[in-house]
């Protein structure tokens, strides 16, 4: 029974043969389909692509004229403006002014950097991504052409294979065919023989006489033997030889089909994919040199910016707007002694009856001002502290708004800038009030303030030239003069008790108090030697100010 | 004649006086017209920054819809496609597709975050500039209070000094009034004393008797005198008290003068001044912070699309392709022998007659296998040198576009990046002719090679084969199947020389030989110990192919 099983019949082993061979073909068929759909959705991916990037462009070139419109627009008026007001180049410019142009001017860049990304994206992006779709196209039908060679040369192989299968199933027969024929005259002959041995003893018995009619029939029966003999012989050699032929091919079949399964088809593939994955990384590539360049671009812009935001100067910018009106800011001649009628007296007279009068007066203003500068100090006091809050208000860093872009990986949503904490409407109601009420005391304070000092002031002026009057005459030298300057000479004092006071040649300060005194001179000597208004303000504050 | 000029009379005097404080009040005025173009000014900035921001919002928004709904577009394509192929998130996206659906990740966040710049334009930067706004008109306004009062003393001393100075010129005329009286008087007395004196000596000449009436006119006289001396002293003190009184309201107001121009007026600005830059500068900054912001987030976009542009691999995608079709590309069943209606003879035959034809077989395979060998070795270096070639082309460095976003300071011009050298019209030609070229060069020269490595294949597997046979039998324990297994044992063999045997234990080795192998159960296999097709084809590829 268990060899009956094993026991194959050409129908049975062709049949076998024949799927098998149907199966590779249809692997065969579906991997053409396979490359075909992988080249179909390379296409699809490279004409998205295209697409997308068109559309890309589109809304860059969109945004750059937007951008560049509205740049335009005020540049315009600036222009315009600039022309009116006879701005000088840079000279006169007011840092707020110049960080206004530079966000103009980024804006400008802005909008080149997107028209120059959408040029990029039309004219080096898609048309790279058009190569490579001509590329994989190519080279699909390329490689299909590579695979269709395989393909042949596989089913040549197995052809081959049947063939040579199909002679071995003949010669097999024909070598069962001629062996069973052997042994059927073996059998026969044997049959014979044993016939021939029971006559020979009936013979050797009855002394019969048939011998040589028997003796050709032995013969006969020999010869056919020896010619199905060698007919066995001829076929199984025949047989053998078809075996080992069958077997020859069945090892170069499978080591061919085995040859195209780990190499030939992944050669095909790789044919196929040839420079697919190289040419898309430079296409990407190409598109992130161009974003990462806007991006850098936009980098130094902003720094530019930031520079001007870091160098925004209030007391530069009070400098510039006092000297473009210097002549309103430019102070006024003294009132002069004018001495009435040719009187010959120009000072204060302390002789008597006056003296004693004076000198009593002299004593209550030294009284008056010691009382009124503890006061008005006190009153400065309370305005530095107050100037100090506002000044913190005024500065407080809120203006980072960074969290606004941070991109939580696990869910797509943003936050929103709007309903953040640090512009918050209450915060900001809240904190402006606040402002707003330290700056009203700041106010009353300061009028508080500038009553109490001018009232200094005043007095001290009287206290000092009856000082002058009353003391020993020690300043003869000041002569008819000595009680006019004054204040300028106070000023003058001032000045020179400071490091500064080379810059306020007699030259200066004569054309100082000159009434045809014109800005542009004096700004010519401070310039000279480097310095401002502001710079004077902040050392006649620290240094004369806390004197009262 | 110079005495005549220096008399200057209270005309004069007075109207040098008011033109002189004519002058100060029209500075007055001129400053405070100053500060309000200042602050008009600034308005007028503040607005068009409120203005500008506004329409730059309203571009970021549009331009961040577009960008939305283009990636939205692509999006909803994949998430279609995606449930029709069934795929895997993650596990199964190729290389390349990964990238694409990153750069629409990268759309979607520039999506969002020009959105978000948008909003904070809107609901930050132009709240900001809103209250910088309100803040420059109040403060403009709380500062003209403050000069205005600070006008309103320069005033009050000015009328004061008026005062004091004609109460001096009343005085001092009353004085050279009473003064010339009195010097009239001692002149008459004088002239009385010396006619007297004439008379006297007459009177002593002739005796005369009119003395009595002449003392009484003497006495007379002098009592005039001193009424005027009296008088000419009581108008004297008047105008000296007068003169000193004027010579300190002089200095007084001098001083207040002096005061108003050096730190009053300079304070009254940095009132209008006040948080002024401060608040620009922090509403400049929060728009920093957010393009900076922006800018980051964008940066951290591209970067991680730039790793995955870096991380495409052609090997890693040929892999998944391969096993997404694992049926396609999974080797089919061998061709077994099929012993032929009960043969028992599964092996090539050697014995005699046969031997010596198979071994004259054997040694021309040899021969042949030797010289084929040396011939496909030339091809394939061939092959190998235009892959090379080839492959140099392909990955090219010629993405850089950075040059197009140079902006050169003195012209505002952009290079155009179409134009330009690294995306000419005629070098891209010429490049992709010179790739095509050497692609079809390579396609010929593969085919060679196939044919030859597909005759060899043929032809080892014969050899191999006959070799066995002929051999001293030393390979017995193959017993029948010796034959059958050859490429798979060859196959087995390589891989068994490399370090990766481990893997392909028998279970593995048998699954792949079982033709109910499912791809699956090798790709746990695989998966168990890392390791790639593209590993196994590399080891391959180094360790075998050249050895035909």
């Amino acid at each position: 029974m268990s060899t009956q099983a094993k026991v194959k019949k050409d129908k049975e082993i062709i049949a076998e043969y024949e799927s098998q061979v149907k199966e590779i073909r249809n692997q065969l068929v579906e991997q053409f389909r396979c490359l075909e759909q992988q080249s179909e959705s390379r296409l699809q991916l490279l004409q998205d692509l295209q697409d997308f990037f068109r559309r890309k462009a589109e809304l860059q070139l969109e945004f750059s004229r937007g951008l560049d419109k509205l740049a335009e627009r005020y540049s315009s008026k600036i222009r315009t403006s600039r022309e009116h007001q006879h701005f000088k180049k840079d000279q006169n410019l007011l840092s707020t002014i110049n960080c206004w142009y530079l966000v103009l001017d980024q804006t400008r860049r802005e909008s080149r950097d997107h028209a120059t990304l959408s040029d990029i994206y039309n004219n080096n992006v898609i048309v790279r991504l058009t190569h490579v779709g001509d590329d994989v196209l190519r080279l699909f039908k390329k490689s299909k052409d590579i695979g269709v060679q395989m393909h042949e040369e596989l089913v040549k192989v197995t052809t081959e294979l049947y063939t040579v299968m199909k002679t071995y199933h003949m010669y097999h027969t024909e070598s069962i065919s001629a062996e069973g024929k052997l042994k059927e005259a073996e059998k026969q002959e044997e049959k014979h023989i044993g016939k021939a041995n029971d006559i020979s003893a009936a013979l050797l018995r009855y002394g019969h006489d048939e011998r040589p009619q028997r003796r050709s029939s032995v013969k006969k029966m020999e010869k056919m033997k020896e010619k199905r003999q060698a007919k066995y012989f001829e076929n199984k050699l025949k047989c053998t030889k078809a075996r080992n032929d069958y077997l020859l091919n069945l090892a170069a079949t499978n080591a061919l089909v085995a040859k195209y399964y780990i190499h030939d088809v992944s050669d095909m593939i790789d044919c196929c994919d040839m420079g697919y994955h190289a040419s898309l990384t430079r296409t990407l590539r190409t598109y992130l040199s161009a974003e990462y360049s806007l991006e850098t671009s936009r980098h130094e812009g902003l720094d530019v910016l930031e520079g001007a935001v870091d160098a925004m100067d209030v007391r530069g910018d009070k400098h510039k707007f006092m000297d473009m009106h210097s002549q309103m800011f430019c102070p006024p001649t003294r009132f002069d002694y004018q001495p009435h009628m040719g009187d010959e007296v120009c000072q204060v007279s302390a002789q008597q009856p006056v003296q004693t009068e004076l000198l009593m007066r002299y004593q209550q203003l030294q009284t008056r001002l010691a009382t009124l500068k503890i006061e008005n100090e006190e009153v400065r006091k309370t305005l530095d502290a107050t100037m100090q809050t506002l000044q913190d208000m005024l500065t407080v860093e809120d203006f980072d708004v960074s969290d606004a872009f941070q991109h939580s990986q696990s869910t797509e949503s943003v936050k929103s800038a709007s309903s953040d904490s640090y512009m918050s409407k209450i915060n900001i109601s809240k904190r402006r009030a606040n402002q707003q009420e330290t700056e009203g005391f700041y106010f009353t304070k300061y009028k508080e303030y500038l009553n109490g000092s001018n009232l200094i002031v005043k007095l001290q002026a009287k206290h000092d030239l009856l000082k002058q009057t009353l003391g020993e005459g020690e300043r003869a030298e000041y002569g008819t003069t000595r009680t006019l300057g004054s204040p300028y000479q106070w000023w003058l004092r001032v000045v020179s008790d400071t490091s500064i006071f080379t810059v306020f040649n007699s030259k200066v300060y004569f054309e100082f108090r000159d009434p045809k005194w014109k800005s542009t001179t004096l700004k010519m000597h401070l310039k000279e030697v480097k310095i401002r208004w502001s710079t004077i303000n902040r050392i006649m504050t620290s240094t004369l100010w806390p004197a009262y």
